[in-house]
């Protein structure tokens, strides 16, 4: 048992938390600045130029794409490596694009590089790969409870040559990004065949006819701008069959694959976001003063900041084990730690930003500080890929299961 | 002990509810649009055409300025027969300014109502008490702790005949409102007398030179138009010295006797809000299906909302004892139930409302439900009017001086 | 709405809690001193005598059988009425004996009162009303689920003139005191009728042969002696057929009508033990120094003492508003909110007490402060008289069912 | 980063976790039996038989005294090693006896041998060591906050070549125990040195003249026998100078040494405890049925064990990695994470057993099962070695200054 970090992790932590503190922290001022003057203006979203500057500036030092595990595209680190990285970007709302390292990017990138063809590769990889689009996943729907996808209502029809693609999504990240030159859509193809051969996973550039952005949607007021969570209707969206990723029937099979490490990206992030959170509410407990004392020597404020300690270093070592064992053991092993890891780190990340919040009064709610969106963006994982209550369900299948396993055993003896 | 609300309450319970159901939440959608298409343009804030019908509706049914105690000015009821229509309106954002009810509107009107001058309540109560004008009040400042009143850094100084403004507030509540025209203002004026003495409270118009609005502030992404909180400079701000409210150093006073009412108001409107939404959220749960069953037969939902319904039962009767109180015994007996219910009800809110936006999904997060800006507004009350920690304190102290003197009394049997 | 009790209520609230704090809570001492010495012997348990003295003093001054609601026996107070005297005896573990409160003597004797013949009236109800004897109440199982009544398996079978008791029931409260002389079981008389009318309540003496007492059951190590937790087998037990009370079939209804007050009294001796352990944490927390402050001052323990402050007051206000609605609604109207605060007293007993320990130390887990014992007391309600889940089920259906008939008469609107 | 464990420590487990299953488990009932067979008679505690049988076949198969990190004495396992088979002995209340790894032996035994005269290594660390004798370690008092050491009122007084001790302690852990042979006493030697060098540890035979074993003390009920937790008095107890362990001053320098791996122990044995009760949770779950259902699928019971199995994994997670930290790093940089895991693991363990006892009903709180002595065991180490509260104030002052100091970093940048 050896808590440390490979050498190779340790050396990318250091460089991207120093890269981190000294060029991404000190730029938060200015992204703000931009997309809060953007927000009092009509028009379509905008990058922030400093972001540009940032990615040139992270890739030259080659921290770019750490998040792929092919060692064909970078150092390959594994998902155990690359946690803690993620970890860091997760301390800043522009980080983790800064790196190229911002889902549903990642994700899709994984996807096109095991199952895309050569094409797809060239034209929609490649400048993925090089920042230079942006793309978003288009799975979750409007009209049905999307953690049980046998209820996906949208369609991928396969049609001869062509696939034709009818429905509604919602909660389709990344859409509303000026860049965003592709999505990855999921559809039902053959709702008779075996329950996990029955979906489509359909790449769809954005121009195409029949695609229609209707709006974006908020998280607690929040737009999550430039990348936002978009609604899109697909009207009779044809395209050739190839477009079909991995081939019909695999879209289900390919969303599986891409989930695990999904979660510890996620999750890690959330993390990350959690401890600066914490950082912040220790600053304000220090310098703020009231009744003539710092708010740290006030009611139960010393409890709860280290019960934030407590449960930020608890989650992250269950995250570092999930992934650990995602690596070492295989999807199948991981399952329920990553479940388990689902269920409880946004809640913890939540509460954590929570307190911070309330040490900050008023301000903390407002925009003035990063809580707000902090906030915001660790709620809605409480509901992205899977509600807690999914999880805690699947957890308590797995442990009931095992359970009944070790009696029998033990009844043997 | 009789738990029935008196016959009149018991009249204007019922045709608040009436009217609320029949007029005020069919009204909502449109409401809604109104802001929201008015968030895409630039330009001030404009209020829904639909306010004004559902305000000359509610005026012409008697069922205006309820809140008010004095008899003069209608039906004078008690805090306690209040109270259940405090509630009524909290179940929906617009409810209680359509019954002129709303903060804090509320809270000016009776400080002028019992502190002000004849010509003050002429020009400024009169319009007020008619709904053609609103009003702002500034007390809360970013510099400072503002739960602890001593630390005030704003000042209102007397010379000769003028009264002499300067500070910077924010929070200050209605102050975006286009028909917002003056604004109560806190300031010190004699820090050497005795502590309670030390500030004035001063009637400012609107337009008043040195008085500039800086801008609106967001809580958790949620304006609150067209009432809004804004933060406001005052820069050597000049009034004929009869604009400080009942006198030069009779601002903490007046302030005082404002919060009582004012906290059971917010309470019992938290009460109606949390109502809301676990209706929605037991809508949700019989009308969404996911893996075969409706939400509310999976996981632990039945007891979510069970534990829901009980927090709000208790909370009602917590806040309603409270008001009895404040009745019967007069603001000392009723301080430490105030505290209570203000470090209590808030909290609960936020739970309730965050479990309904859990079982609606992501859709609780945005804004196509009321959820997401009553979270906003439940949890700016856990900040607004002292955070809870402060109330706690207060409780506690209370507590533990009452436990001594019962101590003592039994050591003397 | 008045929260005031009524003058006679206030009357014997005063007279109560005055006999507690002169003559119960000197003698806890004494009273503990013999059931521990006791411990160390074998043989059965003894009452200590400092009991029977105080019973005397109590019903000489009146003071007497006060939850009687019926005024042939006593003031006939109201549900309501008798609350908060309940709450007084919950201060002390023998404060219910005392004043011939204590369940399920409570119980048996309303069931005697309203359903026994004139000559089970005579022979058990007349000494049980006098402290002379007491009883106790056979129902829970040891091998099903109890909160299911359906599955009760012990029976009563009527032959010709007789009735046959057959069963295993344990958790049997009352069955160790020295003079129990009956218990009322329930049994399965008639499977194929209504399942409301399946069932009987038999008067059973305690030497009847058949009955055999096999052990007496602990509590967290509690025994609560010299009442005491009791299994106890039933085998071929024959009595006349008069013994069945109010007849074959009428056991469920019987055991339904005690439930309700059983509640409220369960309940508020909840809350004053809960004000007990409240007062001794502020004691030791004014009293107890560590790191050179009283523990009052340090950490979260204030806002503990605040939050245990506002649940103790919330609780209260929630069952006499049950107990209200009982006395003036019946108990269908009161169905949920007994199942409200049976869900939520109990756990919030729990976590005062807890708390209290806490503050303790160590010594809070021992048996020098009444603080153990009042532990196991509460835990044990949250499984005696169904366990919370199961009252939590009930008030989620209850509400369902009520927002789904209010949507639908919003939707008529 | 690699979180298998170690070959022999994998070797140790599977031995250790084996023997458990097919050994101790089983003799659960025998060793239950004799203690409450003996709870009935008057005398002195006595050592169930079989434990002596389960402690030769331990000793037999090498899995003996393995926390001593001293590879003289036995494999030598790191903290890290020992941890995971702590948590199997946890399991059950007599595996560490079976094993000879049970506090407060295990932390004298460490002491004798880093600082023992080579007599006292020969008179009593070699029996005790070889499980022929017991001890028990004398630090916490009646009077004082026993967290601030600085307030300790017994003394060890120096004169001439003896050293003289009185007070009085309690909750001294093993006193009860027939074989114990001697205690370990720490009293304060010379107020005037320097805070850490004042107290002294001293070996005290247990037939010493002045030693007085005045009770013993239950926790929840449970003696823990045949154990226990003792109050114990000093009069004026003399002894030769080298009585005190590694001379006079050097108490507090050696007490926190024991410290460190003293926490990992408690908290792998609670984290053994929880998932024990874990199993007979989900056992329950799954036989018992009530409403025609599986405990398992009624309510939030599956989220209930779904989230004991998250706090169960990351608690264990939490342990060893700051076991790791204790190994690898030192007692000072595993200071803050010792605390940690001191502050987290009981309330965990408290909140699954809780959990387990909920759903086996009152049976749960009886001892016919594990789960009350469990509770009792859980809750006591919310106090003992430290509360709560005192843990989380130096996670929180460590936190603090490492905020602090990052923060000063970063502005250097």
């Amino acid at each position: 048992m050896d808590f440390a970090h490979t050498p190779r992790a340790r050396g990318y932590l250091e460089s991207v938390r120093h890269f981190l503190e000294s060029e991404i922290l000190p730029a938060e001022a200015a992204h703000r600045a931009h997309l809060s003057a953007a927000r009092e203006r009509p028009g379509p979203w905008t990058v922030p130029p400093v972001t540009a500057e940032l990615k040139a500036a992270a890739r030259a030092a080659g921290l770019w794409n750490l998040y792929l595990s092919d060692p064909a595209h970078g150092p390959g680190l594994t998902t155990a490596e690359y946690a803690p990285l993620a970890e860091q970007m997760g301390h800043s709302p522009l980080a983790p694009e800064v790196f190229n390292c911002n889902a549903p990017d990642t994700g899709n990138a994984e996807v096109l590089l095991h199952h895309g063809t050569r094409e797809q590769r060239d034209r929609w990889l490649a400048p993925l790969l090089a920042g230079e689009i942006r793309s978003a996943f288009c799975m979750t729907e409007p009209g049905v409870a999307s953690s049980d996808a046998t209820t996906m209502a949208a369609t991928a029809v396969v049609q001869g040559d062509e696939v034709v693609l009818n429905g509604r999504k919602w909660w389709s990240t990344g859409l509303g990004h000026p860049d965003c030159r592709f999505l990855v859509f999921m559809g039902l193809t053959d709702p008779a065949a075996e329950r996990h051969r029955r979906h489509s996973m359909v790449l769809v550039p954005t121009g195409t006819p029949g695609v229609r952005i209707e709006r974006m949607l908020p998280v607690l007021g929040h737009y999550d701008e430039p990348y936002g969570h978009g609604e899109v209707t697909f009207t009779d969206v044809r395209l050739p069959r190839d477009a079909v990723i991995g081939g019909p029937g695999h879209g289900f099979a390919i969303a599986q694959s891409r989930l695990g490490p999904g979660r510890i990206h996620h999750c890690m992030r959330l993390i990350g976001l959690a401890e600066r959170a914490l950082h912040l509410a220790c600053r304000r407990a220090t310098a703020r003063t009231a009744f003539g004392r710092p708010l740290a020597d006030l009611g139960g404020n010393r409890e709860r900041i280290a019960r934030a300690r407590i449960a930020i270093d608890q989650a992250r070592l269950h995250v570092l084990h999930a992934a650990w064992l995602l690596d070492t053991r295989g999807p199948a092993a991981a399952r329920g730690p990553l479940s388990q890891v689902k269920a409880a780190v946004p809640a913890m990340a939540c509460d954590v930003v929570d307190m911070a919040v309330q040490l900050h009064g008023a301000a903390g709610l407002s925009d003035d500080t990063p809580l707000a969106a902090a906030y915001a963006t660790a709620r809605a994982l409480r509901l992205a890929d899977g509600p807690d209550e999914v999880h805690l369900a699947l957890v308590a299948r797995l442990e009931l299961a095992a359970q009944q396993e070790q009696q029998q055993e033990q009844e043997q003896l």
